[in-house]
């Protein structure tokens, strides 16, 4: 039984029976019963070796789970499938405080990682709402996005070296901490965003950058989209680096977090387009002069109503507007949502299409809601859905969109099973058959979260 | 005859014969003449996937060549081989100047995309003295560093999009304006840096960045290495991102360059190490007042002189120090010459070790220059050998200070012929497995640059 050959290598203690995880919900978005054989808990590399050794044997399917926030059904398993858990592996080493970096076990929760940079003044280039669950092994295994791409860049850019535990048990090792290192190929990157089909992140090491003390944020309204792209350039070259967001939301869905009763209204409500920026410094006063002439400037060149936050509670006040979603649910009893990547270019007349479409296709929809974070190319949509089963209907209507445009079915949310089958929308046929050989080449038996992403070829359907 | 076979596809005039490429040096570095087959140069990307097709059928090494600036014996190639130039594919797109992107041709030489963007305001995040020659295609199969790492990231970052054929003739084609993509497995990220071995990139989406407007350069000595790093923390926080170079020299470069009767020393000579930085901003006035003070903070922190350039023409001397061969050329008859990344915590005892182990295993030598870009890791290491076959002591030497401290044998150079037989220090065997296996899937015949970085499983030596 494999249950018992896992104990031998983990300690009983560290592998959980059937009965023991189908208590537990899938992940934080289902409260479906977690279905699967097992879930074992490994403490150190070679232990992750070992079990991976192991199942690749005997043909074991393995899940891998981190803090089990992903929006893509990426860690769903079957009843025959042994989950993988590395949270006993959290440690966070020794922050090199001067060059920025730090090496950390795949399991370590984001937050704590966070905390501790904090403590030397220093920020992880990561950050999101799921902050207090999820691990560094699943953030960099779906390269996830967040709300600090537009400054550092995604999961990936953080990433200085990693530890990677192929299929078959190999561990390739190479937790290097500098920026630059061209010998080879740079095998890190292939396992960075695989959502856990090619290997296991055991440890990485990552950059750390220095902490903003000063932060300025504004609210704009715009008449018209044309000016949005012309107001990103300036404030690019006019902030010299320090912008950290450019949000952009279309009308409904700030028209309806600032209703009467609800958020209070930083600019005029009614118009097509806001943008909520911000820029984050190391000069006060200097940086809040600087933001305040480019504001300035902005209304000069088209946008008809602009807000700079006077303090913190401002500030949050307006970052309330982009982040609440209670008015939306309570909206949306079903609601499609997606999260795609477009040309700046493109995206007023996607919007407009997408408008048109809904309305046309989705009689009895009850609302639309465009917003994003432009500056990374990535809009966020929700569309309430008049039923349930429309939601293929909704899918539809979004990827045709988005595929006529080039564009990405996923942006930072990953594919996993939910779009799997819209992948083709994005990536060619030739494209996924490379995918699916390299996934041949390094996970022969198939083991490792298969059905994710892609179907692997000659498999069965998962 | 396989050249007649491929003047069916690009025209008779487009495929060059034995006789007619034996007059060219290999490459910039050798004065040798260039043995191969034939020269093929397509005008498109379905020419070069009809060209690869053809030599996959019949299992014709294919050397896929640039500017041929490479410092790595990258393109080297065997009487047998046909070489491939992209030199007509070298069309630069129009530029999207707010979101900052450009398509660009593989064969287009960078100097001449730097000078488009340049007229826009924006700039290449990519500059490095091999400009005038260098192709953008070479560039990022070699994942090219050079001056401007520290502030936009290699090559590898530059990239947005990007279309490859495979050596089947297979075109993957993901020529995606935007910089948050994840749908399935980021294949672009394994073939740049994969010098030539894995696939032709014939296109490429790649980013623009603003164009600075204002630039600070200062020169420090130091008695100590113990400040630097804090140095360069300091200016990294205080600069807030505007921060473009940051220079290490160890003092004999220094002292050498600076000696009576060649370039006018800013700062004391004698000392054991020089740092050059630079930044560069968009508010002239304001960036320099916080320049200035923050080299005012560093003479404070430890540095024992300092100069702050007034001009234009004071900037350019500061350079030249750091840039100025010649007198280094006429001392070194013979010289080992060396690329690696290490951390900064290990630079000052590899620095050390070194200069023990040169004076020890290389009798009679004619000198140690170290210096390098210090803000990525990457120091270069030049060592005037007392003959030529010398050479491998000192590249034992420095590959085995290098692996004591896990660093790379190469940060930004490549590893091609020269030193394949060296990976060994900076990857494991389990790395370089990995690889092969890799290639062996994406190029089965091991027709694409065979023998480059490692090689090939099961191949005849090359």
């Amino acid at each position: 039984m494999i249950l018992d050959d896992l104990a031998a290598i983990v300690g009983a203690g560290h592998v959980l029976g059937r009965e023991q995880i189908e208590t537990r919900a899938i992940d934080f978005w289902s409260s479906d019963a977690t279905r699967a054989l097992g879930l074992v808990r490994p403490a150190s590399t070679a232990e992750v070796s070992a079990i991976l050794a192991l199942c690749h044997a005997r043909g074991q399917v393995v899940i891998p789970e981190g803090g089990r926030t992903n929006l893509v059904r990426g860690t769903e398993a079957e009843p025959d499938h042994i989950l993988l858990s590395l949270e006993r592996m959290s440690r966070i080493g020794e922050i090199a405080a001067d060059s920025g970096w730090v090496e950390v076990e795949a399991g370590a929760v984001l937050q704590r990682l966070q905390d501790h940079a904090a403590g030397q003044e220093l920020r992880v280039g990561l950050d999101l709402g799921a902050r207090g669950s999820a691990t560094i092994g699943g953030l960099l295994a779906m390269n996830a996005g967040g709300v600090q791409v537009m400054r550092y860049g995604s999961a990936r850019a953080q990433v200085l070296g990693l530890e990677v535990v192929l299929a078959d048990g190999t561990v390739l090792e190479h937790l290097t901490p500098y920026a630059k290192d061209n010998t080879g190929y740079d095998l890190k990157q292939l396992f960075i965003g695989s959502e856990g089909t090619l290997g296991i992140i055991t440890r990485a090491v990552l950059r750390l950058h220095p902490q903003p003390i000063s932060v300025q944020t504004a609210f704009l309204a715009f008449e018209e989209f044309g000016p949005i792209p012309k107001l990103l350039g300036t404030l690019s070259r006019g902030l010299a680096g320090t912008l950290s967001s450019f949000e952009v939301i279309w009308r409904d869905f700030y028209d309806l977090n600032t209703e009467e009763g609800r958020l209070r209204a930083p600019v005029r409500r009614g118009l097509p387009y806001y943008v909520l920026c911000e820029a984050e410094g190391f000069e006060p006063e200097a940086d809040a002069a600087r933001f305040e002439r480019l504001i300035v400037e902005a209304m000069e060149a088209g946008a008809v109503d602009a807000a700079i936050a006077q303090s913190v509670a401002q500030r949050d006040a307006f970052w309330r507007i982009r982040e609440d979603f209670e008015a939306e649910m309570a909206l949306f009893s079903e609601m499609g949502d997606f999260d795609v990547s477009l040309a700046l270019e493109d995206m007023e007349s996607f919007g407009r299409d997408l408008a048109r479409a809904v309305d046309e296709q989705l009689p009895g929809h009850s609302g639309l809601h465009v917003f994003g974070h432009m500056g990374d190319g990535n809009l966020h949509v929700a569309i309430g859905l008049p039923s349930k089963d429309k939601k293929p209907i909704a899918e539809r209507i979004v990827y045709d969109l988005v595929a006529a445009r080039r564009g990405a079915i996923s942006a930072e949310h990953g594919i996993g099973l939910s779009k799997r089958d819209w992948l083709g929308r994005s990536r060619s046929q030739a494209e996924i058959a490379a995918m699916a050989a390299i996934k041949s080449v390094l996970d022969p038996q198939n083991i490792l979260n298969p059905g994710k992403i892609f179907r692997a070829a000659g498999s069965a359907p998962v």
